[in-house]
Order: structure tokens, then sequence, then C-alpha cells
């Protein structure tokens, strides 16, 4: 049968990050998984690593049974230390593998060679689960180039340092955009998934089977939210959109968490004050509270002035069109535009002002210009916002020039009959601003579980 | 052409909450929806609605044209204020109807018979969105029967003070889940929505088209968060959960937010102090922080001692035979021994040690009793959680015992060669919790738009 061993009534005593000097003789019971074994024949190093970082346990051959701890046995030549001998049976430890869980309790031990100037000389151990494979990546690798044997087998990637780093800083982000959003007097709400009609026109949807009707994944939780202001004001979403486009890009995702902020009473300006502040705290907070992890991954990262410069839709068609673009008044700006922009401006930039035609219909316009804005990172869209129209009839009008079935929205317009306030708002992909902050090359590693036209497993 | 007005440079300088005697004779600019119109002929009352509350409006006739604040035409007798006389036509006055959204810049006045011992005399109107239809129902009733005409117009259903107190009271609980749970150690997670398997069985899925493939939405984020304890050892995710069951009831919903907590190297029992915890906290907080909302949906919550009784499942089987239920061992508990519990058994308390046959796959047995545990409500069951299988060949000698398709979870069954650690968690239901604290009868009252087998729209 399994020679492994149950958890019965150990419970961890420390994390790794709560061990230190002070410590010294002290005994703890440690738990985690194994990042890497250094056997030397009769003594078997092991780094232990927890959520919050790892410990090194220190196995010696050599000592008898029996649970005492004190030094009865002959010492060998290679002892780096003194006491806290153990019983565990040797053939168990060297039974260890890489990725293995295991529990230990032991002592705690000053040892200026050891990684942290603390190593635990195990006095019992018990083997949690044995692992049978050894991945094709070690948790101290930063890169690995081949992203499907990554995401193949996900949960142990995301044990590689780097990974745990990119979501521990991610949950911040979260906590630090809530608290903002919160100061600011918004409530959080929560809307439908499984929606009748798209919101953003009909592309990009994945239809749902729901009992005996055809419905739809929601690509945005847009007319949700701009509904909920008439009796919140300020609301805000945090939750998953989904887009059936078969975009095979490092920026593109088919399910993506969405930071929807909607509020009545103000113009598209309003909210793009609102989204850079919400930003400058967000990238401060990250900055303050997330020094360690930083310097994993982004040790210069900084809080950006605000006001974030404002470029012009004009003022960006002028930009390419002297740097030998024929882009037209009116045309959607490309990938190729975007690069070419993310090499003249740095950092996080707006642009405002859009062509209506290419906005969606709830976008307030004056007929050609939209009160419309994207904030840009370098060549990367992360969010996008607008005033909407508050008024039914240019509500109808838009739909119409856009193509889009009344019938379809009349659980819409209705609204719009007990007095719908003006409003703007904006949304923020998650992924994406989090790639800015933990300069991330590929959104797939934004996300725990990437979902793309290739990808539905795990 | 339209009558209304736009907001152009007009910005709120104060919500209701913030107005106060001590802002007499300033000048202040309000924004919001009518809550009601009192029309007295010369002198009309408008109870104004903004998120925080309400302030009365005064508006009087005889008063001529100009900008002039001062009272510089003749006195009406019915005058209550002395001064602060707008240039308001009065006709747009009277063409006000309830819920229409408005803007003012007027005076504060101390008037001890006004609802809260001010009013705001206006100087300037801007009707931002007339109303053109009246709602069957008051935002200041509490209850009105016909849940399908609320819900048909949700939006402005939601204007009611009683919808929106349960909603401010919501979002906070989601603070305070998240702020126990992040102090606690968890970071917050997100997993896909879209899956290739289900996670619970085969029951109660809805089918997506997913490109050119067969998917499905996520009864539970079950298989992931059991997957991510293997690198971050504490998660939550708190996110949409669907269930394609055909219920009728007051508290399933098609659509709905799971609190889902998941722990590394801890059993059943740990995750069970955790969350009654989690529910304590939640409660004190709300208690704490929601004084003024729960005087109107619960005035007598207090924070329940912990910890909670805990009943095994043998003991509840003992309750129901003695009061005349013909129940066998291994049985359900169905909705009416459920019902006869919530007599017997008030507030919250656990249902432990289930038998094994009636809990998902992947919950821990000694193949007869499972590890298993509900926190109960009364008669609802608010939680259901367990210690999980953390050894491979036991999970897919439960996967077979339950009829599953051991290929089907291939991709969750091969992270169990890589160490994969003992582990329990939980899944809350975040609509039926708010239920126990909001006193709510009906399931589709504590979300916005709900989701069920008769409704899709809005």
């Amino acid at each position: 049968m399994s020679i492994e061993d149950e958890i019965g009534g150990w419970r961890r005593t420390h994390y790794s990050s709560q061990l230190n000097p002070r410590l010294n003789n002290e005994h703890v019971t440690l738990m985690g998984y194994i990042a890497s074994i250094r056997d030397h024949g009769n003594i078997v190093f092991v780094m232990l690593a927890d959520k919050d970082g790892e410990i090194q346990l220190v196995f010696k051959k050599g000592k008898g049974a029996g649970n005492s701890s004190s030094d009865n046995s002959t010492t060998t030549p290679t002892a780096v230390i003194d006491d806290g001998y153990t019983s565990i049976p040797f053939s168990k430890v060297k039974s260890l593998k890489e990725h293995s869980c295991i529990a230990v309790k032991g002592r705690v031990k000053v040892a200026p060679n050891a990684p942290k100037g603390i190593e635990v000389v195990p006095e019992e151990l018990k083997i949690l689960s044995l692992a049978r494979s050894i991945p094709p990546f070690s948790v101290y690798s930063k890169t690995f180039p081949n992203l499907d044997l990554r995401l193949n087998l996900r949960a142990i990637d995301l044990r590689r340092y780097y990974m745990k780093t990119i979501f521990r800083i991610r949950h911040k982000v979260l906590k630090a955009i809530r608290e903002f959003l919160d100061k600011e007097g918004f409530i959080e709400v929560n809307t439908p998934k499984i929606i009748s009609t798209a919101s953003e026109g009909g592309a990009s949807l994945f239809p749902v089977f729901y009992f005996d009707r055809e419905a739809f994944l929601a690509q945005s939780p847009q007319l949700y939210k701009e509904q909920l202001v008439t009796a919140f004001e300020k609301v805000f979403e945090i939750a998953p959109i989904f887009r059936a486009e078969p975009s095979r890009t490092n920026r593109h995702l088919a399910e993506a968490i969405s930071v929807d902020v909607e509020e009545a009473f103000v113009d598209y300006k309003d909210v793009m004050n609102l989204l850079e502040r919400m930003i400058t705290y967000t990238i401060e907070y990250i900055v303050n509270n997330a020094s360690d992890e930083l310097k994993i991954v982004n040790p210069i990262l900084t809080v950006p002035n605000i006001p974030f410069p404002r470029y012009t839709y004009d003022e960006v068609i002028d930009i390419l069109r002297k740097n030998g673009y024929s882009i037209e008044w009116g045309d959607d700006l490309s990938s190729e535009h975007l690069a070419l922009l993310g090499k003249v401006i740095n950092g996080y930039y707006f642009i405002v002002d859009w062509p209506s035609s290419i906005r969606p219909f709830y976008t307030k316009n004056n007929g050609k210009v939209a009160e419309a804005f994207d904030l840009m990172y370098n060549d990367l869209e992360i969010s996008s916002g607008s005033s909407r129209i508050n008024k039914k009839e240019e509500l109808i009008e838009r739909l119409k020039i856009q193509g889009l079935r009344i019938e379809a929205f009349e659980y819409h317009l209705k609204v719009f009959d007990y007095g719908m306030p003006p409003h703007a708002g904006f949304g923020l992909g998650l992924e994406r601003f989090l790639m800015t902050i933990a300069r991330l090359d590929n959104i797939r590693d934004a996300t725990f579980y990437p979902r793309d036209i290739d990808r539905l497993v795990p």
C-alpha cells in the first residue's frame, strides 16, 4: 500500500517567512513542497517551499531510532550541525523527490551558511504526497520557452517562484482597486453573465444553451452597469467577460477579468480623472506593499504622474501620417499603428475624442466625434470608456445606424423611460493592467488558466 | 425637440448625506432622481434622492425671471421661506414627474418642519432626464406583491430604498469577507468559467458552443481551486457559478455568486473553524458598519457565538425519526427534512460526517463516512465543504464508484502526480448568506438580475 502518511493531528506552527534566528533551538512543525534536493550521501539538504518562501531542512544519516533529539551517537565527519539529530529512517529521506509534499517536526538552528542564516533539523518526517513525476521546469527558473508544456501542467507551473510572485501582485492589485473604489463611494455589483442579447453588437459571442432557449455569454456588463447607476449612481464590477474572438495574439483572451466602473451625473472627462487616480493609487499601493515581489518582476516600477498625457484621435492621426502611415479619419487604429505609437509615446496615456462610427452604439457623440477614450500603455490598450447616451431617442438612432435590432434591446430601452441620469464609465482589462505592472509579454501569464481559441484545458 | 437639459459643466457639490444645518444659506449643486412630488399649487415640494438618501427641495411660484436670488418681488402668503427665490419658470417645475433625473443649484435653508431640519431652495433647475412613465411601485414601499412586475423593471425596482439598502449591505458583506480572508493570508484567484468537464459530476450543466467545440459553464471552481493550493496553499474566489437546475424555489438561482475557499495542509474541521470565523467576522462588521441599513432590514441582527453547534448526520437522522420521518441512513436530506430541522434548531449550525455516497467524488472518506459538512441557517443550507482526497488512486476509485469517466478528468488527475498536499475547503452561497443577514425570503432579492428557468431577461 501507499508509503504516504496522513496529516492526522499535525498542523503547521510556522510559515517559512515566520522563521528567524531568534527561534534558535525552538521546535517547529513545517509543511510544504520540496523545491530542491541536494543529496551529499550521508547528508541531504532539502529546500522546503510554502506559500511565503522557503527554508532549508538538513537530514543527516548516522543517528539511531527514538524520538530523542540529543546527540547520542557517533559524530559524522561532515557534520555542520551539532545536535538535533533525528530518528527518521534515512531510507525515507532518500525516497524524497522534488515537488513531494512533506511535513516535518524539528528544531530551528542558526546556520550562518544557510540561505537565511537558519535551517531546520527534522526529527520527524511525514511524506504527505510523494511526487511520481518531475516537471520539465524547476521552481527556480524564471523563464521556460515552451508555453504549451507549462500550460498543460499549469498547477505545477504556478509553483515557480516567478509565477507565484505575479499572482501575489495580482491579489494586491485587486485589493488596491477595491479599496480605492470603496473609498470613492462605489458599490460592488454583479451582473448576469448569461444574457439574451449582445451588449456591444452581435459579434464575438459564445452561444449558451439556456434550458430551452438560446442565450449568450456576456462580452461585458455594459448595459447592466448603465442600468444600475439609475439606483446606485456609482457602481463597479470585477468579473469575467467572454469574447469569442479567434485571436492568437499575446494580448487577447477568450475569458478575461474586467474591472468595470460606471458613474451617474458625470462625463467621460470625470471618469478619465477617476481612472488615472485608480491606476496611480494601485501602483502606489504595489510600490509600497509589494516591494519584495517587485524585486523579482519589475524593480523599476514607479508611480506615474497625473494627469496622464491626452492625445486626441486627430493628433494621433497626425503622428501616424508624419511617420509614413496612410490612415483616413474614421479608421480604427490597427496593431501596426499602435506599435508605432508605443515607440513614440511611452507609459500611460489617453487617446480621446474618437470618431463615433468606430465606437459602440451607446457612446455619446455629436454625430461625428464621440466623448470616448482609450487608456494606453505604450502600444497596449488597457481600458476604454466614454460618456454614454442617456436619451432614449438618441440611443434608438444609434442602434439603427449600427444596424442592430431595436427589439433585442427593448428590455434595456424601457429603463430610459424612467429617468436615466447622464453617466459615464470605463472597463479596464485586469490582465492587461497587470502586464504593465509586472512587465509581462504574454497575457496568458497574467491569468491562472488561460482560455483562447486553441485552449480549453486545463 | 427635447425639453431636457445637458449636464454641461454642472457637477454635484454635495450628496444628500453631506447636507446639514451648518450649511444654512450655502450654495449647493445637487443631483438625483425625484422620489416624490407634493404639489400644493404655488408651492411644490420635491424629494430628491441620490445614492446616499434624500433631501427636500422647495419650489415656489411668484418670482420673476433673472438669476438673482434676492427677494425682490411680491411676497406670497404661503411663504415658509424668506429668501432664495428662484428664476426657474414655474411651468418647468410643474412638468417634473417622479423618477425624473434633475440637477439644481440653490441654497440650503434651515427648516424645522422639513424631514431633516433642512431643505434646499433651488435657484436654477436642469431636467436631465424626464420620466415618461411612472412605475407601479413607490420608492418608499418596502414590499410589492408582484415579483415579476418588479423584475421586469429591475433597474427601477432597485430605486426602492429597501432594495438599495439590501445591496449596500451586500457590498459591505463582500468587503468584510475579503478583508477577513486577506488577513488570514489567502490570495484571491479567478478560475475559468468555460470548462471542458463537469466538476461535480455530469448533471446540471449549461452547454456552451466554444469555437468549434462543446464546453460547459462551471458549476463551481472546485477542481481548479484544489489545483491552485498546490502552489498557493490558501486561495479564495468570489465569482459566478452556473447550475442548470430546473428549480422554481425561493432559494435556487441558475447563476449565483459563490465564495470559494480552499486551503492546503488542513482538514475539514480546520476549514469549519475558518468558515465560522468568517461568518462572525462579517456579521460583526455589518453590525458595526451598517447600523443604518440594519434598521431597515434586520434591526435584531447580532453576532452569533462560536463554535456553531455541530450535529452529526447520524444525530440528524435520529431527530428526524423522533419527529415521525422515516429516513434511511444514506438518504440525502429533503426540503421537508430541512424544514423540520429548521424548526428544531435555530440560527447557524453544522451538519457533519455525511454518508460518502451522497457527497461529490473528491470528498475524503473512510469508505462509508465522508469528512464533509454543511453549514445551515435554520432550514437553509448556506455552505458545504469537506476534506478532499489527495491521493490519485483514491480519487480514481471514487470517480469509478460514482460512474464518472476517468478520461474526462485526466487533466486534473495528472496534477496528483506532482505532490498534491492534503487540503480542505468550502463554498458559501453569497446570496443565501445575504438572505440570513438581511432577512430575505426570496433569493431573487439577494441578486441584481436573477436568472432561473423562467427568466433570462433583463
